[in-house]
């Protein structure tokens, strides 16, 4: 069974999402995305556009986590702040990077490569770009943190483009066990007792309402297959022997 | 002028939402909920079903904000450990609440009431109870900190039930104001100097992406309405002078 463990954060800036007025759609995205290429995500922080609450968060978790990734606030408006804060963080100049600006001039007439624009191809000393098919201007790697866009399909893009270069660990593989009706407190304590019983394997429950009833299903997580095939065949076993006395 | 800010930040505890398996939906409901009703949700954490992980971060976010909202973790498995966190993080014993077990034993045979089931029945020393209409056994309160079903509509009505208890604030208020097609980079310097001329507004400018092309929407917000009014009308007369300009 392999033991490397790479682990990722992720943080989410900007006050779109804290006011709701975004719904937050790169969580869940890239959440399954590193799980599938053996990255564990551990924690995740969505802070407002404040320079002092994103060097805080920047520090707090690229020292914690093999990678921190971060979404938003890479644009050329007064509000996008991530590289200036990313770069005071890690205590990095910016630079302009020409290869930057000529991409953009791809794009655009030189007399509308005005200041604000020129921003975005400030990237820090030492950083690798992170390529944006979409809209051309790149995100940006630095030291473990990977930065990249907000809008979603962008972020998705630039995803594609740095996990081949990413360190990735073991697998995370999981099975899904429908618990055919059996209410969770019905099956709390047995699966407690398989869960202290398999300690390289994850258990969890999880409960869905709906039509007016729970519909549960126990999800076991391991990075060896044969832990959790061991466990799975103990979970439901657990259930069918619960419901055979359910139907005595 | 109300000078009136109340924070929040929402701890969402659960394994699943960092592994991709559950989306999280309700982040982006909970947000949303507190501006409407004069909150200021100022940041979120996501953090595994690990006690040291959830106390770290009670304490990190309760002394910071006015309120700490959790979601997860309240169920009757192994893996549900919010109580026991939150009493830990802030120095309290649970008890096991007579109130609630009467609560569970209008919907189960008390044969049934085992000892998992029992665990949803411990809350802190001092606590109060958050109603739960759906499945009935609450959440609770406990001094800034309020813990609620991961679920999201038993999440949603134990919301209903907590936020008229809550003190509120000024409400942030907002307009949203169309790019009309002008491109974030033509008009960044212009909003900049506007963020800057309305110091009591907050301005953000939001690109999606979509059919090959951005469409761009400026956001601005504020807690007073004539401040309000008057960042919208500079940034409106911006946009129409950048469009004349082009048109000519």
């Amino acid at each position: 069974m392999s033991q490397t463990n790479i682990t990722a954060a992720l943080l989410v800036i900007g006050d779109e999402i804290l006011s709701g007025r975004t719904k937050d759609k790169n969580i869940g995205y890239i959440a399954e995305y590193l799980t599938n290429i053996g990255i564990d995500m551990k924690e995740v922080r969505v802070v407002p556009d404040e320079e002092e609450e994103i060097v805080a968060a920047v520090n707090a978790l690229r020292k914690r986590y093999t990678y921190l990734f971060t979404t938003g606030g890479i644009g050329p408006t007064h509000d996008d702040i991530t590289a200036d804060s990313v770069a005071k963080a890690l205590g990095l100049e910016l630079y302009e990077d020409q290869r930057i600006i000529d991409m953009m001039l791809q794009r655009l007439k030189p007399e509308d490569l005005n200041e604000a624009r020129r921003r975005m191809a400030r990237i820090p000393v030492g950083a690798e770009h992170v390529a944006n098919p979409v809209s051309k201007v790149p995100g940006f790697r630095v030291e473990n943190v990977i930065v990249m866009a907000g809008v979603p399909s962008i972020m998705q893009a630039m995803l594609d483009d740095v996990a081949p270069r990413l360190t990735t660990g073991a697998r995370m593989i999981s099975e899904t066990i429908d618990a055919m009706g059996v209410p969770e407190g019905s099956y709390a304590a047995g699966l407690g007792d398989i869960a202290k019983a398999h300690p390289g394997v994850i258990i969890g429950s999880y409960p869905q309402f709906g039509e007016g009833r729970f519909k549960n299903q126990i999800v076991v997580r391991s990075k060896d297959a044969e832990s959790l095939q061991a466990a799975a065949a103990a979970v439901r076993e657990m259930l069918t022997k619960i419901l055979a006395a359910q139907g005595a």
